[in-house]
């Protein structure tokens, strides 16, 4: 018997001691220190983490100042890891799995999980919480016994962390890991809005707003479902380049639209607009745009980007009514994490969806603090982070 | 052979005398003159009308002053006639066929036309154009030679029109003229919406939003597709009496809510929002509420109602990331006027389709003020106006 499979020997039912990076301040660099992290409760897992990656959210709440900047926390939430130990309750893991975290649950009892048409789990509902989904405390504590808050119920920037087995899916270990800790947001979220939340045709058009990795997913995305023209918009021309190898067939730089609007060029392009139009900066007007450049009768405009809090997003009512486009948006790419994930597993290991490429920087837990550089400066598209190496 | 197979013995090619009723001033009572009606030109008709019902389109456009006031006009869309004689290059009627028209065009040529997702004809788009849809002229000239202008493409307000052979739809002939014209506009607008662009699924739960004739007429779609709650709302409370009889099974009166909002109240009884929301009324306002009660993750806000030029729809950028709903419009409620308007006689034919309900008034044409008062008021929903009884 491998002893990897018996992770729990010594540690289960105790504190474990370990590294994480703690945000301590808004915007301050993170800083590297001893925590214990509590044993799982019912429904929980300990898992150790293997490496981790870079998201927007992270950098996001890690600048984050006001009611919903909670400080100290430990962020992190595109990671995979092994189950170290399991709480009460939990039957579908043990210890040993390979497991990717998700911030979105997926408790499989609700009515949404149970749904077709819905990843929004009713039973734990997503919220922008600094706790453990379901009793709203934390699983760690500092060195003075101060608590630490949690990020989007994974912080992955731990060696150990604790995670609701719903927002755990249990995955082939055969995929590195540096590759399966991409489907654990990001990357995911973008190939399934494609996949699951648009249900992009073969042979369509689809426009994509803002390529940074979310949106060259949704190319990516679309490239696996047989989009025959996959149109790029993005204020850096590098974007197309690494475009693309996504499938980009097109690239507009809306700085040089010139007397013509963005969606005027785009209009043209299509010849009437682009059946599918995903918005993947957060801007409300840049919704405003795909919806104008999608296609009358049928296009379809999908929500990714996050804007600030309270943006309100304008459409005319006469456009909405006489149209017939429709706008949605999604969380998570429409995926729902048990059933879905190891569905983009396989389709990695059988080579069909690429992940290498969203690869571009690795970087030891110690340099932590160079990934969000990396990111921030727009150098990067994924930094993975590994835990020990 | 029955006399009304060859009605255009005598008059096919030449211009027709016949009495129309004519617009002349925006929100004056329509005058009954005599006027010319020139003979089809290639790709039109020229019908006999049979008898017309009031839309509300007929009342905007009728009171509208400014550059869309087009005055003389000859309003009236909602209607059913027969083929008097056609003009060249029309195969698919012949003089005596009952044909209903429609402002909607389906030439069948068209990739909208030949896409099941669209009923957008993008070949003969839908425009607030007061000419004939081809060459942008008039077939209509009062005694005194000045030209009077078209309505939506049908002009049924006189004893003949021309109409684009791309907008009318031959049917049986066996359904009551009183009948099949409701088809023509409202009453189709409204089954269609629940049927060909919500796909209400049986089960689900539906809140509409006004309950006019439209509304209603969602609520008889959406009780023949199944669905096992329709909701309505209105400030009316009488509509819910004449609502049961197409499927209502509960009525909201927003001025009624007292310490709640409209969403909150139907949140709470449909736990966590309608399935399907149907705004009808035309208020900006009132789809933000829509939105707003509709389900998350999969529920649909369709749009029907025509608000202002110009009105503009807000919607909470957060909420439209957050909650996957979708938000959609619908021009005559999806519907493929060739293929779809048979489908709907058939099924009134089959005692399945109610239509019955939704005429409470018959005028001659003599007294067709009389069913522009009554729409005004409230009093009507539809009041058919014959043309020779
Ligand atoms: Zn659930
Ligand atoms: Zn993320
Ligand atoms: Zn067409
Ligand atoms: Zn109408």
């Amino acid at each position: 018997m491998e002893d990897s499979g018996k992770e729990s020997t010594k540690t289960a039912g105790k504190p474990i001691r370990c590294r994480a990076a703690i945000g301590r301040e808004a915007g301050e660099p993170l800083v590297i220190e001893e925590v214990m992290v509590a044993p799982p409760e019912a429904h929980e897992v300990r898992i150790r983490i293997l490496c981790t990656s870079l998201c927007h959210s992270d950098i996001t709440f890690w600048k984050m100042k006001g009611p919903l900047g909670y400080f100290p926390r430990i962020f992190g939430h595109e990671a995979i890891g092994v189950v170290e130990s399991i709480g009460e309750n939990v039957d579908e893991l043990t210890e040993g799995d390979m497991v990717i975290p998700s911030f979105m649950a997926d408790c499989g009892e609700c009515v949404d999980c149970k749904s077709k048409k819905s990843n929004l789990c009713s039973k734990l509902p997503f919220k922008v919480s600094p706790w453990m989904h379901r009793d709203e405390t934390s699983r760690f504590t500092d060195l003075k016994g101060e608590t630490i808050y949690h990020f989007l119920y994974v912080s992955s920037f731990s060696e150990y962390t604790v995670v609701d087995v719903a927002h755990l899916t249990k995955i082939d270990p055969a995929i590195p890991p540096n590759r399966a800790c991409l489907l654990s947001c990001g990357v995911a979220t973008g190939v399934g809005a494609a996949w699951r939340t648009a249900d992009v045709e073969a042979g369509s058009t689809v426009a994509i707003f803002g390529l940074g990795a979310i949106g060259l997913a949704v190319a990516e995305g679309a490239r696996l479902r047989g989009a025959s023209r996959i149109i790029g918009v993005d204020v850096n021309p590098d974007k197309f380049e690494i475009g693309k190898t996504f499938g980009l067939t097109d690239f507009v730089n809306p700085a040089s639209c010139k007397d013509k609007t963005l969606s005027e060029v785009i209009n043209e392009m299509t010849g009437g607009g682009a059946d599918y139009c995903f918005e993947c900066v957060g801007l409300a007007s840049l919704v405003h745009a795909a919806y104008a450049c999608c296609r009358k009768g049928w296009g379809k405009t999908v929500v990714l980007g996050v804007d600030k809090p309270g943006a309100q997003l304008s459409l005319n009512s006469f456009e909405v009514l006489h149209s017939g486009k429709i706008l949605t948006g999604s969380l998570f790419g429409g995926l729902k994490a048990k059933s879905d994930i190891p569905i983009l597993v396989k389709r990695y290991m059988d080579k069909e969806l690429q992940l290498d490429e969203f690869v571009t920087h690795e970087v030891s837990f110690e340099d932590i603090n160079i990934a969000f550089d990396l990111l921030r400066e727009g150098q990067s598209l994924r930094c993975v982070i590994w835990m020990n190496k």
